[in-house]
């Protein structure tokens, strides 16, 4: 079981808690709008990493102070774009260049704990991408000005948001917000498909979205969200396939001490107590999928 | 022409009646709050089998008793999570245990009628997948309390809902239900996109889904709408392969005798009249697919 | 750099004109509910495909007269359905057909630039299929009455809508509309969004996507909005695959004039000015996917 000490990671750019079973990690970059940078890229990255194998955590939420300028409002481009450029790529041609929110946005999916994104504040471009869109659920202040503003910089739609945001609300809506780099607020009907609680205050966000995690971490198991998870992203190419899928994942919890735990508790009548660990308690069978190896190849450990 | 007599086929958890083009199948459990049991899955598999192969069946519903405790309180787990598991692939291990959920939900899809859930009462788990996400259209009871309790129970959500859910509203939608077991009413915005109809009492379900049933039975062309359910199910992998696809299949729908039928009843402003059967009346191209084989081996006859 | 005098190209049931970036097709076939004929598939078609290489084009916007009966009543069937029928794939049976809406929908979806559907009247059949689905943005009348009704002409939902109706709001809805044949107007639960805006009275559709036309062609970047419809179009088959693909764009964009253009603009606090032009500034790599030639082999140049 991995147990890190996140304060012993020299985190500059955002601050982590763990309190209970829910981690959480503020943006720490409020003066500067919590811009993104290569540095925080390398930070997210990192601690979803080790929140997907530390066993005391069942819910990450990525939030900002609700005091700053905004959530996140993009990439950091007072040195213009370049400033996600790796210079081992950048020698190499455009094949070579790994995208910085593409790299946390995958980060974030291969995280098989609940994770959320607590949005108190104004968001732009990787602040919309990166920063909402991998997450299970976002939590949103209905004040924020939101806004995929790509195409109107000349760039594209980045950090897999193409990918995402089409299966999260459809091509109707994506398109009308993809393609126009509008800004609209959490009720427009573009865009408020994607939120699961919209909140008057900016305050109220995080409070909100913990509450939720914690009532999240103490009755879920983490082994069946692990599995759910993996479901929805790799749901098979066919139903029959998905049907044989289910099928194990289903027999596999089934058969655990949470599936047993699960029935229990309901012929108890009272509330579970699941207590299985992802690092003890899954499948060598999952996961199922195959992944691409998407790194730089000189970036390579 | 396959005319089954649904009263020969000895069924014992299910009620099937058979109403000119529209059959109508009420699950007979209401004491135990219609729990799926190895013999309901076997039955409704059996009665939606028959029903693809019934010429004169045009639409299928399936529902309740509006009295019922429940439309379908999920699985009966009075005896643990084995009850579904088929002893011949007790023995041989996780990968060989097939979902009867699952099995519900590939014999609906399987099904080239309309097919309609009338839920008429409160729903959870097989309740809330096989029960209703196979189907064509849903009909709810505004009052009905409806949960994917799956990851509250140290089980995983079956019955090849991380499939159809996500197609049915998108991820963000399905990410709100499954992954929080939470309990909804029709009306919440998580869920509300999934109903075709919400209708104010118990009692006003069925009647509604009877009364669109007879509409579009005498209305629509059954080889139209097997085909239109294939193109829908099977798109294509691409929008040429796609095109393809639909170009073909019109062009037998124009050269068919319902197809003349259409052309006919326009011109003349009247209702058309099909009577094209699938039995007879279906390109050998149908299906244009392939479908994995899912039965377990030894389960094959 | 392809500049095409749409004047000279003989066009009898279309209407086109070039208002600086902003070309505009009119359906010309008011007195017959502008029905499609195979004389419009072919010059709807050659249009877009024209518009798609001309580099003073940003947008281009499908529309009709508002006083026309209706946008469009569907396929003109006034002598059967065989009025599509391509003579050389009548001779050869059902897999040589090619469906003309379908030709429309391919040639839309193929035009790199943006694409809006005013439909200021009742729609139809194709009216509703390759008239409106494969647009990127749809602006219509509220009063419209809107129908897919295939299965009530025996005949089956073609124009690949079987494939783009589900991706733009879901199979729940698509079921809805598809599979009923059920007449709504927009503001339907079942096709509300489909649209990008619904606009009170018939005159004012146009003028409402002609505004938001004009504002997207002097503030996005041309070569941009190719990458985006590239990439929501053709995303990869997983996110890691789509992560390669977004990473390679942004990476072109942000080393292109529009790109460069983008950041200054921004820090300037004044709108961007992008000047790059689709034939000169793609990469090589574009189109990154693979196309099925779905051209009937005899029909081929």
């Amino acid at each position: 079981m991995s147990s890190p000490d996140y304060r012993a990671q020299g985190l500059k750019d955002i601050i982590v808690t763990l309190d209970g079973a829910i981690l959480t990690i503020v943006l720490n970059r409020a003066k500067d709008r919590n811009t993104l940078t290569e540095n925080i890229v390398d930070e997210t990255t990192k601690v979803f990493d080790l929140a997907d194998r530390d066993d005391r955590v069942r819910v990450v939420i990525l939030t900002a102070e609700h005091t700053a300028p905004a959530y996140c409002s993009g990439a950091d481009i007072s040195g213009g774009w370049k400033v996600l450029w790796r210079p081992e790529a950048e020698k190499e041609g455009e094949h070579a260049h790994r995208d910085g929110g593409g790299e946390v946005s995958l980060a974030i999916m291969r995280c098989r704990k609940i994770t959320i994104a607590a949005i108190n504040g104004h968001a732009a471009g990787v602040g919309m991408t990166a920063f909402q869109l991998p997450f299970d659920f976002r939590f949103v202040w209905a004040g924020a000005k939101l806004t995929f503003p790509f195409v109107r910089r000349g760039i594209v739609p980045e950090a897999t948001s193409t990918y995402l945001l089409p299966r999260l609300i459809g091509h109707s809506r994506a398109n009308s917000l993809l393609l126009t780099g509008a800004t609209v607020t959490p009720e427009s009907p573009y865009i408020k498909d994607l939120y699961h609680q919209i909140l008057p205050t900016r305050e109220g966000v995080y409070p909100a979205a913990k509450a939720f995690a914690e009532e999240l971490a103490a009755n879920t198991s983490m082994v069946s969200i692990a599995y759910a998870k993996g479901l929805l992203q790799h749901p098979g190419s066919s139903i029959e396939e998905n049907h044989l899928l289910d099928s194990r994942a289903i027999k596999l919890g089934a058969m655990s001490n949470d599936g047993k735990e699960g029935v229990l508790a309901f012929k108890e009548r009272r509330l579970p107590k699941f207590r299985d660990k992802l690092s003890e308690n899954v499948s060598p069978w999952y996961p199922w999928w195959r992944t691409i190896d998407v790194r730089h190849r000189q970036s390579k450990l």
